[in-house]
């Protein structure tokens, strides 16, 4: 982190980028440079990762549902949305062809256990010398608890409850081994310091973990947590636990707002505000003039089939049927009952406003956070929203991939380093370092229990003692 | 797959290989030529894996418990047993800085969901352009239990019913899409073809997994399902799901039988007995002559800490207290009751004929499989089971790394080349290429509910149908 004059640490811009196959945009694997078979094509992943790397990204970031995504399959066929990677194996073939940018999976404290959260994500901070990150969701999708033996989802207060207790737990269990415990002494046949090594005794509402964890301290101490509630619970547990939280802001002024919103929570609950950093989406197409930018964002809009718009539509208004009702034809009269949310009801105002076909709305609401312009004036966006508090960095949602990215890091990111935002090179190693971020300390011991002689197998249950 | 003079195929030696650290023998990790920690060590790996892969070695493998394993912490942090990368995101780690060798990892079918380990072994696949293999274990250790909010382990008889059916459901979610279901035809702007997209809709007595898996149908159809049963249910699950089984085997004779025992339950099965293989267990140390192969083991012998050999004893013979007894003195009378099965059994008579020390038994007992001699009496050995029919190949487990496998590959492997038994260089690209094992064609559509209209979120619970 460079300093400035007066010795103090610079702010400095962050950046993260979703990797996700051919793009973010819904029809982004029906561009003309979309590689083949994009989803599934780990060149094309190196690619992107390597690109990333040049632009001196701070991490990639692999978003992820435990299921088919869709609700439609009339629409999801005509869409990648439905096959991928899953995130830590494909995050730890990119820890070996990558050497320097952070590595961010997704993982769902309703649908995984504890013990195998902590382990992989340690698994891949040591497989990458510090570089991991763990975005912790509670997962939203009916179609995901199907898959886990469940008719529905946990209610959300219940959901956030389980991933409180779930995030203390992995973090307890990344510290099972005190750094440097792992001594190796091959002299004295000492493999670690068994004062060193915690047993966690983990006994809660939703899990009982025993630990300790198999793997010695990260390198980071914990990887990184990213986090993106946007509810009042959410939006808590970004304060507590979240060290990047993403959000997906329209206007300055609402990210401003949740940017203080959030740095207020975080140090309510006696944290630093500047250890938790707040990454709006951002979805950029850029071209040597604005007129070539929009060309090259409506060349992708152009691409989203007709029972994929018609899908948007319905899944963005409320579930009505627009079966009947031609594309280019207006928005048929939705009625209250079908309307949900804020959203929804924002859209349902624009198309009204701007006399918008079906179509002209699926396309709006298909490009979350795209913006387009010239170099200068994205790199003006993101320095506006970084010098005026509604973002310290962000996640960037590339439309269609490899190009996209390729062209941010060619163009933007260049004049952002002009700018003095972002910086030249890489300065530190880990993902932590890049950040800003210090190395968490462990845990303070809370279980006197464990000592070298105790048997780990015979230890009395404590089953009841809560 | 070579073919004999009359056209049939040959029968060819296969051989897996454990990765682990700093070797397989207890004091591995104090081998002068261990490199420093070496278990967390990706470079190591790499190293170790590069290795094998150019001794043609079919598949390398990592074994796993989801616990530290140990259950004497005083002995444990003598050893390296306590850490370990996680599984899955080495092997994916493996995948880019290797071509050819197949990537074997143990994942538990009672403290895992389907869905996951489905998820992680067709990720895996495909990274590895289909090299991958699960070594699906029912876990035994109490502390495994306790890391995943139980008291105690299923019962034997319950565990490996709840693998049988966690082995089908991963396999239905491996048929989701049909192979060459997802095109990816840009023009027409279909993704895939809905009508080879499945969805499992599973209920069974210990799991409820809807599907589809977000993911195309894995290279090799299904990864290589290897297994280590010895049980009478472990053998049964081995004949009726097994493709590659590990076995602990001491002499030939032993080893023959447990060879036709699970052939002939495999073709019980209606399965062709080919496709099952059986892979004994060899920890070879090799010399350039008898003599200097037996000091390279007794300098390996020597480096046991005396708390790890009396340990060692401990857990062989059953739980006897040792800590009155010299090492260096004889066994104790140990009571009937605390005898168990009958290794300790043997390993009691085996210190009784030769009159062992306290330290000899624990010595012999340490070396599980290790057998010594030259490039020859190796190779004469290997030979000798394999053509035999107590094995069809062998999962090698390397006392000390790298320097075992080194010398393995460059010393042993050409001379089994010379003899025909094994390849001189990779003729296939996959695992199942190499074992020579059939692609499996998908299990038939089970179920007509999907269709490409059907919503996928709105379908009626089928919970209570059975």
């Amino acid at each position: 982190m460079t300093t400035t004059p007066d010795g103090r640490p610079r702010r400095m811009l962050t950046l993260g980028a979703v990797l996700q196959g051919a793009g973010g945009h819904i029809a982004g694997w029906r561009h003309p440079l979309s590689p083949p078979d994009g989803e599934l094509d780990l060149a094309h992943h190196i690619r992107v990762a390597q690109t990333l790397e040049r632009g001196t990204f701070d991490a990639l970031f692999i978003a992820d549902v435990v299921a088919i995504s869709g609700t439609d399959l009339d629409a999801l066929h005509r869409t990648a949305r439905s096959v991928r990677f899953e995130p830590l194996t494909l995050l730890a073939a990119l820890s070996t062809v990558t050497e320097r940018i952070g590595l961010v999976g997704t993982a769902s404290t309703t649908y995984n256990e504890p013990f195998h959260v902590a382990r992989k994500f340690a698994s891949l901070d040591h497989l990458s010398a510090g570089r991991a990150g763990w975005n912790a969701v509670t997962s939203v999708l009916p179609q995901e608890a199907a898959n886990f033996g469940r008719d529905a989802h946990l209610e959300h207060g219940l959901r956030y409850r389980r991933a409180e207790e779930f995030v203390e737990v992995v973090r307890e269990l990344w510290d099972s081994f005190d750094d440097g415990a792992v001594r190796r002494d091959i002299a004295a046949g000492r493999y670690y310091d068994p004062t060193g090594l915690r047993t966690p005794h983990h006994r809660g509402e939703h899990f009982a973990v025993r630990g300790p964890l198999s793997i010695s301290r990260p390198p980071q101490g914990h990887p990184v947590i990213f986090q993106a509630g946007s509810s009042e619970a959410g939006k808590d547990f970004a304060a507590r636990y979240g060290e990047v939280v993403f959000t997906g802001q329209g206007t300055l002024a609402g990210a401003q707002r949740f940017y203080a919103d959030v740095k207020a929570r975080a140090a309510a609950h006696g944290r630093n505000p500047d250890h938790l950093l707040v990454w709006p989406i951002l979805a950029p197409i850029v071209g040597d003039t604005e007129a070539a930018a929009r060309a090259r964002r409506d060349e992708l809009l152009e691409l989203i089939h007709d029972d994929v718009a018609r899908r948007l539509v319905q899944d963005t208004v409320g579930d009505v049927d627009l079966s009947g009702y031609p594309l280019d034809g207006p928005l048929p009269e939705v009625g209250e009952t079908n309307r949900s949310r804020s959203r929804s009801e924002q859209m349902l105002d624009l198309a009204r406003r701007e006399n918008l076909t079906i179509r002209g709305l699926a396309r709006r609401s298909s490009g979350g956070g795209m913006i387009t312009g010239t170099p200068e004036t994205i790199a003006d966006h993101v320095e506006e929203w970084f010098t005026g508090r509604g973002a310290d960095g962000f996640n960037v949602g590339f439309p269609y991939l490899p190009g996209a990215a390729e062209d941010f890091v060619d163009q933007v990111v260049p004049e952002l380093r002009r700018r003095g935002l972002f910086r030249e090179s890489y300065t530190e190693t880990t993902l932590r370092g890049h950040l800003g971020l210090p190395r968490p300390v462990a845990i303070a011991r809370r279980d006197d229990l464990t000592h070298p002689s105790e048997p780990l197998a015979d230890e009395p249950s404590r089953a009841g003692s809560r």
